[in-house]
């Protein structure tokens, strides 16, 4: 289980490495690894020098490049390849990869062109690359002929994908026709997560993992055990709370309210933030679910060299 | 009427800014203004780096930066912010700028407080920002209300737009609504430049006018003659003998062939060159329309330092 963090930011609009630290920690204190840069992140409204700085940061202050899976691709080649090489050289267990996006029906020859051309520029062994299909954001899919050629081309550096579609008969037919392969399928929500593990798959990637981290990675770990279904009936609660609302200010809205730390739900435009009556809604249907967010906290001086929590808590 | 300029790549996928500079001098000796890093620019294909590097060299090269909209609108408003500034201090005669685009159904709000804070950051009297609708590629509409705001908030910077949606009663209302308040109404193809004239619009900005220049620019001075229909039709024609390829290798492949620089037709990924049948087709098609661009040459080593061609000219 992964979570695409969300990235703070100062009043100033300016990304709050030390921040971001500090909920990468309590993330991997909950057993859930580290996305940065996904759409949930808003890490398209990052520029590559501010996510290079960041992942930098990141690293600097002690957390497991082994566990980071930042999202690398951009509209432009020379932006992808630099952030992808950025990552490999910092020991990234992986990357996420969108394909250009700005472009709209493009050809797969396109679409392989785009991603050999990275695969090739990058020249290291130790890529891999987790594909990033979310049609309904992206608005350039990633079909299966193009992952059946891009697996034949580079077997293990095309390392698997998230599939973020929602659509579950695509998701079945990746499982069917590539996890055999070798190839990791990642489904986009939590809410689908215990279908997916028994049908082979990976794992999640979710937006809610930034908040319910726990109860996630723990049906990730437990799915073979009788309690599973109600254990994902419990994840379906909590994720169908957070759909009501916009989902990246909803996030941090909540992370603010938890953690007390009232700079939390700053966003960049295009995204604005909950209004009152929406955070007051938030609140309300949270609270009926008696959510919390344990060992949440505010932050402190401390941050940049607390020692990292011991995996698996919460 | 200007041109979304395409961009010449190297062999390795370098944009060639020696190359552009030709190009853009011999539309401007055609009549036609430089749209650089627009779609057909494959401008988001390019870094804010290099697009940066290539407005420096452009003005370094000597065309007049007043006859310059460079694209600057970026997923990352500081993308968006560093490219404009830059635009800006140039001169340059306007911007074109997209919304954010990576994310989808934003809200007014937040498109407003996109292009309220580039412009805010910018800071700069003499920015002149035309909107970009371009909703079948970008996805994320620019809508009536969202102008008008901006327009009350802005007057003077938000100084028009183009409309690229192709759906004319959508220009007919931006050109009832706010062309009286001096906002310039750009159409997105010459095939709605009389139309647009007609009803009081500011011209239009169109790939083929990188290709047939003359041509559009003579209808855009001439349109109150009485051939102006028959003018209208001829470029039409025209256009629909490019409309039957992709556009932007179709423009690189009749650059290519016209000037015989063979480097010509090289895309960056996710776009392909055409296919050699197409190719085909395309020489077949402008053939049959007598169709050629005067007075475009091959690459000489005097280009960077020679003179402006006279205006009006082709």
């Amino acid at each position: 289980v992964l979570s695409p963090v969300v990235t703070p930011f100062t009043s100033d609009l300016r990304p709050d490495a030390a921040r971001l630290a500090r909920h990468c920690r309590w993330l991997l204190g909950n057993d859930v690894g580290l996305a940065v840069f996904g759409t949930n992140s808003e890490g398209n409204s990052l520029t590559v020098a501010e996510k290079a700085g960041l992942l930098d940061a990141l690293v600097e202050a002690g957390l497991p490049a082994a566990r980071m899976m930042p999202g690398t691709g951009a509209c432009a080649l020379p932006d992808t390849v630099e952030l992808t090489r950025r990552a490999v050289t910092h020991g990234c267990g992986g990357v996420l990869m969108l394909p250009p996006f700005y472009y709209k029906d493009v050809s797969d020859d396109g679409l392989f062109a785009s991603f050999a051309e990275v695969i090739e520029r990058v020249g290291d062994s130790r890529l891999r690359i987790y594909l990033y299909h979310i049609p309904q954001v992206s608005r350039v899919p990633i079909g299966l002929a193009l992952i059946d050629r891009l697996l034949q081309r580079y077997p293990g550096t095309v390392a698997g994908i998230k599939d973020s579609s929602g659509d579950w008969d695509n998701t079945r037919a990746m499982l069917e026709r590539f996890q055999p392969r070798g190839f990791d399928v990642f489904v986009g929500s939590e809410t689908l997560l215990l279908a997916n593990l028994r049908a082979g798959g990976a794992g999640c990637i979710s937006a809610t993992a930034n908040v319910n981290p726990a109860a996630i990675a723990k049906l990730n770990r437990d799915w073979q055990q009788p309690d599973a279904d109600a254990r994902q009936a419990a994840l379906d609660r909590v994720r169908a709370a957070f759909q009501g609302f916009p989902m990246i200010p909803a996030l941090k809205a909540t992370i603010a309210h938890c953690s007390g730390d009232a700079s939390w739900p700053t966003v960049r435009p295009p995204l604005v933030a909950l209004t009152a009556e929406q955070e007051r809604q938030r609140r309300e249907k949270l609270h009926a679910l008696g959510f919390a967010m344990p060992g949440l906290r505010l932050a402190g001086p401390d941050d940049a060299t607390a020692p990292m929590p011991a995996s698996g808590g919460g």
